[in-house]
């Protein structure tokens, strides 16, 4: 039997929260002279309906096991996204149920891909209402992965544990409730500083807070139809900045915010992450300089670390056409859309540090060729990984990609073209935004059919949620009893 | 110390087999008025230079070692690459080096892709020498993977050993050569066997032989431009079983030619290969009568049936442009060339126990999500495959799919499109032979430059040499003393 009660009332506990933030964007609704009621009645029916699922009465049972786990994630997720519809469709702004649940879900799994097609027209307070929902999904992301998906065992991210460095008397407080506050607290924190710096570069306070919700979030929603293009250098850098922050892991950001760089410089995800973007935006930079004979070379490197930066932390932001380039960017930049940043980040896609337990197991696996009698074991920052966790971050990798390529040919099937099929799986797999072929980072998602975008949305989900969380449900083994 | 002694005597020894098969093509060029000079030259160099190496005094050394095995699969290898060429150089039918590499290592790793435009007005002895190293190329493969990579624990493939059902006094002959002789055996009877068929089916002796040679080898060389197109529906359906046939694992065709069938029948990896076969065919025929009005049942069928088996199999004869029929029969084709036969067939690419591995362990994995302390082990023909192959299988999946990556980006940057790239990288690194965009079914490699020959010659190299044979031997401690 699975005990509903827990799971019920952490889902009325969400809405209730998710309602309240959605009345946070009443006063600009005003401040513009925009219909309050959309925000208003959607806030309040939320609400309510929190209120309502609080009152059920659930029969007390046992207490929460794995399957409990499992099932708060995927349907607090869900109710949120049901939740988050709301505004569209009693607005109006977005009238029809697929293409809300397409852009809710883009926005709640931080994914950012969009089936608006003139941003700049829409009711500000409607706007908010969408970058707040990628800073919802980030918020939850962080609880996530720091602190039930290491309880779960999804997707190897218990690895991420092993991140934080140190002794561990040293680690975060390892109550659940205390870790997840305080990283909150670093991800409110870290949003305001940069409502404050894109205030000072010149942003005007609406699009700044906007902005800093959606690039904390990893999320990508911008409130220009131009995205990032459409503002100055020194507001291009301050993105790059913080997005770059973003994709950081939040126990390390919380150990450099305590100044104890030495344990900040021995997280390896870290490095090979910093690493990453200074080797790509040497290569891009350089092709990219030559591909466009004209342009000046602080705009080359301008352009490809924003991309690079945008597309590793699957932020998603846009300032400049990356499949304008040449074909071989075109090419390198649709395999970023398999990278991801760091774990315990609110970044999606695969991450880095599963990257990393590739490729040093496959260095060790030569070494075990040659010394088949010698115990070689994996380490990661100077602790074993157990055969265990790496068969199953293999099993993830491989099933992220089989996911990938069944998916592409489903697309292909329901008659979409080949760059496209692709592009669209990758990119909502991934949780990054633009894509390649017809939904590049200079189109968007309006123009497919509602099945397609019902099926990207759940495609959505899955890969926000690590996978395993939401495809366990659909084993025989998660509802049998016992 | 690596002790070059035996490494030497075995090179010297498979020069003078191969050179005196240079020699059995003469008779072809007799027969058809041809240039004898070529083959009779070409041999007599490879079998001389095959003595000379025996004559050359190698130091008497420490017996064979896992690092002398490694260097005498690969060097093997080269040295018949290297003597491959001389009757294309010789004759002068492919004058240019890098050309005449492409086209050997393509043989011999029984690729099957061609630098040749027009192959109908070629001399006939010189093509049924290029059909010879396919077969050649084939023979080679048995050896590799029944006595040598199990061995060396080359890319899982020792699971195959597991593959021959029974119990252990029931397995073939344990003593090498023996096992490889019987294997031959039925390499050669049944090679013998499609001349026959083929010939009463209406082709010429020669084309018969031709065509048998490249069959068997799951090579794909074809003597026509149009490759099996140019041939009768029976002769297609002929090639069908065989293509199928010589894609089974050669321990289970052992097996069932003393008519062990309930041995045979435990072989999950034949299952699952049968499976495929026709769980493909059905889609793909339904899509492709349906996307072709106008053709008749039976020709849909066929045509996909073809297709799907020479691409699973990796033989890469082609009867229909399969990239004409619509974008989702393309990818679909495309996703094939990852798959491959069954290992220990002549088939090359990823094969099919290896996705069998992976998919038993995705299924097993959510089990372990949900009863994270119950033992939970992955058997395999009712035998247990420890975890350590487990994680070598994924990472050989995992290396084989980067070096894809890794390739076609490395091909865009030289100039090929994007299809093209990825088309290039995945038939050649799956030994199959035509690819997508413009290496597709009806295309070929001539229009390539010369340095992309040389590097996709390399990339059919190691694809057939199951990835870890080759790399290893650029790893430091591999060179390393002890
Ligand atoms: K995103
Ligand atoms: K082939």
């Amino acid at each position: 039997m699975i005990n509903y009660r827990p799971i019920a009332r952490v889902i009325s506990i969400l809405l209730v929260i998710v309602g309240g933030l959605m009345w946070t964007g009443v006063p600009f609704s005003a401040y513009f002279d925009e219909d309050l009621r959309p925000l208003l009645l959607a806030g309040l029916a939320t609400i309510g309906l929190g209120a309502l699922l609080y009152l059920v009465p659930f029969r007390r049972g046992i207490p929460i096991r794995k399957r409990e786990g499992y099932l708060i994630v995927v349907l607090s997720w869900l109710a949120m996204i049901f939740a988050g519809m709301l505004p569209y469709l009693f607005s109006g702004i977005i009238p029809n149920v697929a293409d809300a649940l397409f852009e809710t879900v883009s926005g709640m799994t931080t994914t950012g891909a969009s089936v608006l097609t003139d941003i700049e027209i829409q009711p500000r307070g409607l706007l908010y209402w969408r970058s707040l929902t990628q800073w919802i999904g980030g918020m939850g992301i962080i609880v996530l992965t720091v602190a039930i998906f290491p309880l779960l065992g999804i997707g190897g991210i218990e690895l991420f544990a092993a991140e934080a460095p140190g002794p561990t008397s040293d680690k975060l407080h390892p109550r659940i409730s205390e870790t997840a506050k305080r990283l909150w607290l670093i991800y409110v924190g870290l949003t305001v500083v940069l409502v404050g710096v894109l205030t000072l570069l010149g942003m005007s306070p609406y699009e700044a807070i906007n902005h800093a919700l959606t690039t904390m979030a990893t999320g990508g929603f911008s409130t220009r139809n131009a995205s990032a293009a459409a503002f100055s250098p020194a507001i291009q850098y301050a993105l790059i900045a913080f997005m770059f922050l973003a994709g950081v892991n939040y126990t390390v950001l919380y150990l450099s915010l305590k100044r104890r760089w030495a344990d900040v410089w021995k997280s390896e995800e870290l490095k090979a992450y910093f690493s990453l973007v200074v080797f790509l935006t040497v290569i891009i930079t350089i092709k990219v300089y030559h591909a466009t004979g004209s342009q000046d070379l602080e705009q080359a490197f301008r352009d490809s670390l924003f991309q690079i930066v945008s597309l590793l932390t699957t932020t998603g932001f846009v300032s400049a056409d990356y499949t304008s380039w040449t074909t071989s960017i075109t090419l390198m930049c649709f395999v970023l859309l398999f990278l991801g940043a760091c774990a315990g980040s609110t970044s999606g896609g695969i991450k880095v540090i599963r990257h990393l337990v590739f490729f040093k197991n496959s260095y060790l696996e030569f070494k075990r060729l040659i010394h088949p009698a010698a115990i070689v074991p994996l380490r990661l920052n100077q602790n074993i990984v157990p055969g265990r966790i790496i068969t199953h971050v293999f099993n993830f990798l491989l099933l992220y990609l089989l996911i990938f390529v069944f998916g592409s040919v489903f697309l292909a099937m329901l008659g979409l073209d080949f760059m496209t099929s692709i592009g669209a799986m990758a990119t909502c797999l991934g949780n990054v935004g633009p894509g390649i072929g017809e939904v590049g980072p200079v189109d968007n998602f309006a123009w497919l059919p509602g099945h397609i975008k019902v099926f990207l949305s759940f495609v959505m989900l899955i890969g926000r949620l690590e996978i395993f969380t939401v495809l366990v449900l659909f084993t025989p083994f998660f509802w049998r009893l016992n």
